[in-house]
C-alpha cells in the first residue's frame, strides 16, 4: 500500500486542488489517502469530497499553532507549511501499524497543489528504506534532484545550499512504513531552518548512501512542484457591497 | 462522444498541466481529446505525452499570428488566447463529421490549466444545442454563471458587463457537434473585444432562451478557472552561467 499524506488548508482553490489530486490518485492501485486538514475541526467541504472520491482514505485534522501560521502578508517561504499535519499523519500511521500487521507499505508526502504522474507512484512502490527522484519546477530551478553515480546517490543537483543534509523537496522521496515505525521519534521539525524541513525528518531515518534512486537513476521528471495562483476576487467584494454577490451557499 | 478541445502552448508548466488534465480525462468514458498546439510544428513533448496517455486523441497545431500573440510584458487579458487553436479544432471536427456519420456528440473547450470534476462531463453529455453551467474562480468572482428561472436561463451572474450577449467563460458551456456542423461559419472571432470571445461563437449558434441549464439548474460548481503560477527559475540562470545548470536533455 502507498500511504499518500496530504496536508491541506481552507482557501478559494482548495476544492479545485483536492478534486484534481483525487482524480490522479484514483488511477493508482493499492493507495490510501491520508488527508490532514490544517483546521481545528474537520470541514464539511473536505469530508464530502473524500466521501465521494472513490478512494480509500483517512480524514485527520490538526491546526497549525497560531505563531507558526503564515500570515496574509508573509512571503511563503517564511514559515514551513503543513508540518503539524504531516506529523499527525505519521502518528496515525504508527498507531495503525501497531494495531495491525502491516506488510510492504510506503509513505509519500504529497502536497495538494503539486502535479503527479502515475509513474511516480510505481517508482516508489518498492521502497526498502527511502527512495528518491528529481522534482520539476522547484527551488528556482527547472528541476532539483539527486545525482547518481554507479547506482548510488553521491550528491544533489540544487541551486541553493547543496550542503544541507538532504536538499530534497518533499515531493522527491518516499519512506517505507517499516522505517517510520522503527524510528518512533522521527518527525518534521517545525523549528527547522528554511530549507531544512525535509532534512529534519530524513536525518533521523537514513544516510545518503542508503538512498534508493528511482526514475531511471534520477534522470526523469515524474512530479512537478506546481503552484496555483491565488484567485483575485475584487469584483466579488464590490458586488457583495451592492447586494449582488455570489450565493455563499454555493460551494466553490 | 465528448470532443474536448484543448489549446496549449510551450512553457515551463506545460507538461505538468497536460499530465494532470489527461489524468482527469482518462476517467471519462467516450471522450476524444483534441489537443491543438500553438506552434508552427507539433512538438515531441506533446506528441509523446499523447501517445502514452491512454486516451483517444487528435493532435493538431496552428501558431497564433505574431501580432495576436501575447508578449512577455502584456497583461494576460490584453489579447484573447487559444483562438486560432479552437477554430482549427472546429475545422477538423466539421471535416471529420462530413466524412463519417456522427451520432450524438458534443464539443467542449477545455483549457489546459483549469480544473474539471468528472461530473461536468456527465452534465454536458446530453446537449441538444448548447448547455451551460457556472464556473468557479473566474472574472474576479467566486463564480460566474447563468441564472435560471422556471428551467430557463434568464440572465447571468457576472461581475462585469452583464449586457454582453453571452457573459459565460469558455469552461461554462458545451455545444452539440450537430450545431457546429450546421453553422459552418460559426467561429471564435480573434478581433472580438475583451470578454466577447465566447459571445462571438455563441451568437452564431444559439439564443439565450435556447440554452440548456445543467449542474442542478446552474447551482453547482463543477469546474474551476484555476491558473498556475509561472515558476521562477532565477537560480537556474545563475547556475547555468556557472556551468552547473540543469541538464537540458531532461524533459520537465
Ligand atoms: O497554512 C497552510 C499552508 C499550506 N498547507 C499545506 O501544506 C502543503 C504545502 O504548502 P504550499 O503548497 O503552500 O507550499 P509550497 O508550494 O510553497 O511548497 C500544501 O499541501 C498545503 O495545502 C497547510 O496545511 N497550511
Ligand atoms: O499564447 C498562448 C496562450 C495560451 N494558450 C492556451 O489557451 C488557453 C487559455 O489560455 P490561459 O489559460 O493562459 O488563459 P486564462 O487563464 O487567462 O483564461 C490555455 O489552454 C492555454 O494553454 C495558447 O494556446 N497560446
Ligand atoms: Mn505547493
Ligand atoms: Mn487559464
Amino acid at each position: 500500500t502507498i500511504y499518500v499524506v496530504t496536508p491541506t488548508y481552507a482557501r478559494l482553490v482548495q476544492k479545485a486542488e483536492l478534486t484534481r489530486l483525487s482524480l490522479t490518485l484514483l488511477h493508482v492501485p493499492r493507495l490510501h489517502w491520508i488527508v490532514v486538514e490544517d483546521s481545528p475541526q474537520p470541514t464539511p467541504l473536505v469530508r464530502d469530497l473524500l466521501a465521494v472520491s472513490g478512494l480509500a482514505y483517512t480524514h485527520l485534522h490538526v491546526p497549525t499553532p497560531k505563531d507558526m501560521k503564515l500570515q496574509e502578508k508573509d512571503p511563503t517561504w517564511l514559515k514551513p507549511r503543513g508540518v503539524e499535519q504531516r506529523n499527525e499523519a505519521m502518528r496515525w500511521l504508527r498507531e495503525m501499524a501497531a494495531a495491525a500487521a502491516v506488510e510492504q507499505a510506503v509513505v509519500y508526502f504529497a502536497d495538494d497543489d503539486n502535479t503527479y504522474s502515475l509513474k511516480v507512484f510505481e517508482e516508489m512502490r518498492f521502497t526498502q528504506r527511502v527512495s528518491v527522484w528529481p522534482v520539476g519546477l522547484v527551488g528556482g530551478m527547472r528541476y532539483e534532484g539527486p545525482v547518481v553515480e554507479n547506482g548510488k546517490v553521491v550528491r544533489f543537483h540544487t541551486g541553493w545550499r547543496p550542503s544541507r543534509p538532504f536538499p530534497i523537496d518533499m515531493a522527491g522521496f518516499a519512506v517505507s512504513l517499516r522505517l517510520v515505525v522503527a524510528h518512533p521519534g522521527a518527525r518534521f521539525d517545525r523549528s527547522a531552518q528554511i530549507g531544512f524541513l525535509e532534512s529534519s525528518l530524513l536525518q533521523g531515518l537514513v544516510t545518503m548512501k542508503e538512498l534508493e534512486p528511482k526514475a531511471d537513476m534520477c534522470t526523469k521528471i515524474l512530479v512537478w512542484h506546481t503552484r496555483t495562483e491565488k484567485p483575485k476576487i475584487k469584483r466579488e467584494e464590490i458586488m457583495q457591497k451592492q447586494g449582488m454577490g455570489s450565493d455563499l451557499n454555493v460551494e466553490v
